[in-house]
């Protein structure tokens, strides 16, 4: 089953990673003694999604305290200071990688006040402990989510929000999985997900692994097959939700959105709070990642491009609020207006 | 100059097509000596885009008409009607193929009544009039569209309607030509177009030739594009185009015009009457080509999804007609209502 797969393991002297960027070929794992080597397979994708990065960054964190050799507390706090820097820097867009790290910081001053050695522990554990919620959190949003999939129902997603993205288990794909375990029948039409093609290499890979039935599409396919076809509803995963509702994820999850609207179809969000900016008003202030070129210009290391054509290649995109029928969470199904809806959530929690 | 590449010419003893699935990485030419490799040359893609698609199938006729050894007329007309069959079902959605093929068939029978060497010159004199009219009707087509184009204009575009795609200059790809000559300023936003990314293979390799600005997308980045960047019309061609006005092209064209309209941006289709079908009254009866799954499942011949998976891959989508803001022809810029004004446009041409 491809809910047991772990993106992200913590081992005695390493922190273990399933190279996402050599899927589906190759199942390979990369052991990262250092959090520079966490840092590095954050940023070149070897681990991504969301709630994945946070579990990775948050184990880098614990890392660095067995890394340093620190015997004064201030010594390991300046050095755990740096690992949050070089950590947090990673990736843009994505929240909950700050989110896991600022809660890893504040485990670590309140450890810090019985020594060294106990911050190690407390680390250790903590990242532990976030790795473990993600994966409850998900089977509760997979819980909150299921009652809104018909019987028989087409789900429509892009990206990979599965094992792969999460801790375990997934958001938009934990909602799906928690919908068949329940007895109902999905069928997924999945999108490919360019220019990374996480619909197509992971998305698919976990479906197959699961026996749940789907078919993979071009991205451009989508409106089409809205049209013509019968899509019951659409679940992105974010990777970023600001106070009012608006959801940053993959690129594409926009136009989704439109054509969506277009057709009468439903269109949520499936993320833990973990993922919403509440210091943030509105999806504007979302930074989004510009990623390199040649992720256009070349597939699976070959070129489909004339050199040196110029692009423009952003990794996310926002879903403005008024698309969003509502936001799947662990603490229940947020409806609009999202502004009270977030912030009740929050004052409740 | 790339609106001097010829995708199909004649040459004494065969067809020469340049062979685009080897674009941008080599230019190489397929010479066909037998209309039967230019039928396999179009279902396999190196010659592709509706008026291209016309040209290759008029000078494939022309060609069976000189491999025949028939010596009578009747046998002669047999052999034409064998290869007629043959090169209509190449491909289903572009109507073009179908109407230089009934041109084609039209002149066989004018010109068989003055024998089998007769019918032979008729027909290579009609294959090169069908290609160069095509030319002089895109250049037409160039000249009306440019109006639309403002002094200084960013115009989106998918897949490729340039000189590789017609008998040369292009139509949608025609129109940015002609703006440029007449001195706009014109940035050209591409959208790759998988699956076989056309626009990065075949428009990029255009534009890059010809001096024209550009910058190349994902087909996924389109509505975010439109959001956050300013896109002043989209200009895209068409493969068939019903009496209503319906038009079908590359898939994820309707996407684009649904996008377009969510932010007021025109949307226009680049095409020539013979692309023009006023035998069916609405998109809905226009066939659409459903491809191979390894065209998704591969990428440049490398594996990018598990083996086995189900893919759903139309080449084609429909665009209704109260999307379109002008449809762009040779003769005028035709709006709506479009069942009146293409009636019109028939009656009096």
């Amino acid at each position: 089953m491809a809910d047991d797969i772990r993106a992200v393991s913590w081992h005695d002297d390493h922190v273990e990673i399933l190279d996402q960027t050599r899927l589906p070929s190759s199942e390979e794992y990369l052991k990262c003694r250092q959090y520079e080597e966490v840092a590095c397979a954050i940023e070149r994708l070897s681990v991504r999604g969301a709630p994945a990065i946070g579990v990775a960054a948050a184990m880098a964190y614990a890392r660095a305290a067995f890394q340093s050799e620190a015997q004064s507390t201030g010594s390991m706090m300046n050095y755990l200071e740096t690992a949050y820097r070089r950590l947090i820097d990673t990736r843009p867009t994505a929240v909950n990688l700050r989110w896991a790290l600022e809660r890893m910081r504040a485990c670590a001053e309140t450890a810090i006040q019985n020594g060294v050695s106990a911050v190690r522990d407390a680390l250790k554990k903590e990242a532990l402990l976030i790795a473990r919620e993600d994966v409850e959190i998900n089977r509760r949003i997979g819980r909150n989510g299921r009652e809104i999939i018909p019987r028989k129902a087409t789900v429509m997603t892009i990206c990979n929000t599965g094992s792969l993205a999460t801790g375990g288990y997934g958001t938009a794909l934990g909602v799906v999985r928690a919908a068949v375990e329940e007895g109902k029948e999905v069928f997924v039409a999945a999108c490919e997900t360019r220019p990374l093609l996480q619909g197509a290499r992971l998305t698919a890979w976990e479906l197959q692994k699961d026996g749940i039935a789907f078919e993979l599409i071009a991205d451009s396919v989508a409106g089409s097959y809205m049209a013509r076809k019968k899509v019951d509803l659409v679940i992105a995963g974010a990777d970023r939700i600001a106070a009012n509702g608006d959801a940053a994820n993959k690129i594409g999850t926009y136009s989704l959105a439109v054509l969506a609207r277009e057709h009468d179809v439903p269109f949520y969000i499936a993320a833990p709070l973990s993922t919403v900016d509440t210091g943030i008003a509105s999806g504007d202030e979302i930074p989004i990642e510009e990623r390199p070129a040649d992720e256009i210009t070349r597939v699976m290391q070959q070129p489909v491009a004339p050199a040196g054509v110029a692009v423009w290649n952003p990794a996310f995109d926002v879903v403005p609020n008024d698309c969003i029928t509502g936001i799947i969470t662990e603490a229940g199904i947020l409806s609009q207006p999202y502004d009270r809806s977030i912030h009740n959530c929050f004052t409740q929690t």
